[in-house]
């Protein structure tokens, strides 16, 4: 990409804003220009909040989500149920379940899969927390909600016997058609899973 | 948007990184959980850029171009032609004409076009500062370079008007079939003015 002819603060700000995900290098220019424009409403601030959120947003140290208190809102949250805990792979995940309203109970936050390939094996997740948490009483069931990938396959495989002994459910996610999906569009695997696990109507 | 989770200052982030031009409400949170990932490399490093360039670039005193120094880096160029300047609507159309590497001369930026609509008059352009160059002397030639728009149109035909009586060439882009594009999927507009200024093959 060719420099713009703009001096070194410019061109440092947008190699980093083209860091971003979703943010190329031609649309980081446009957000640099967009910024410089709105110098006093946005730029500023975004600078202030990246610094407040960077230093006060950590990991819970219970579960492994992020918020700004420790222990986070959700294990703080005592209208939830306490029985259940749902793993998931990443915050982005416990968002989007979040989203769906559909869980009530609290997760765990693994902060990545096993993938021998990458070199990331069980002890770099948040593995050992959980297995402390359910033989700690009180828990009836742990939801895998883990990607259907072949690591996040893998991981929930592990997390099986890891968790063999306890008196507790564990359960996963089921697979299928997505709603409002076209059965033309999916692949063979969902659609063959989606009839493996058919029910009635 | 349901809020996230995440406490008050990841909350704050995420809304302001969706006003960013090319990130909405969800790819803000994508690229909120990829900066709380990356905080030393990136997160504090962007807040850093961000702070840096809202305190040094600064629009040109001569063009209106911006940049960290002043005069700009075009307008201190030395190897430029000064006897030609282009006339822009923004920075971001300076910004893609030095990429097609088309034009030697200098630049002025108007910050905006004529809009009676927005309640833009030619007042609020950098309009006398580029009559106040182009009657300094030895200036040749003022390139229009304004967008194919109503309100671009109206500015050039204003700026025709008020740089007339200079013994200075004003010319405008030639309007045409885009390099690599379909006729089919071009508008009648487009297709009548390539066919009018057609030339010897």
């Amino acid at each position: 990409m060719p420099r713009t002819p703009a001096g070194p603060e410019l061109d440092r700000l947008i190699s980093l804003l083209a860091k971003l995900p979703g943010l190329g290098p031609r649309s980081a220019k446009r957000a640099a220009l967009h910024l410089l424009k709105k110098r006093d409403g946005l730029m500023a601030p975004l600078s202030l909040a990246l610094k407040e959120a960077a230093d006060k947003v950590t990991a819970c140290s219970i579960c492994g989500n992020w918020d700004s208190s420790d222990p986070c809102q959700i294990c703080a949250d005592e209208d939830r149920e306490t029985g259940e805990i749902c793993v998931v792979q990443e915050v982005a995940d416990l968002w989007a379940l979040e989203r769906s309203g559909a869980f009530k109970g609290k997760y765990h936050v693994l902060g990545g899969v096993i993938s021998p390939l990458d070199g990331v094996g069980a002890d770099d997740l948040n593995i050992a927390s959980l297995a402390q948490r359910a033989s700690a009483g009180g828990i009836t069931e742990i939801v895998l909600a883990l990607s259907a990938t072949v690591d996040g396959q893998t991981t929930a495989h592990y997390l099986v016997e890891r968790l063999e002994g306890l008196t507790v459910d564990i359960t996963r996610l089921s697979h299928g058609v997505p709603v409002g999906g076209e059965l033309d569009y999916l692949d063979e695997g969902t659609l063959a899973a989606a009839m493996k696990s058919r029910h009635k109507a």
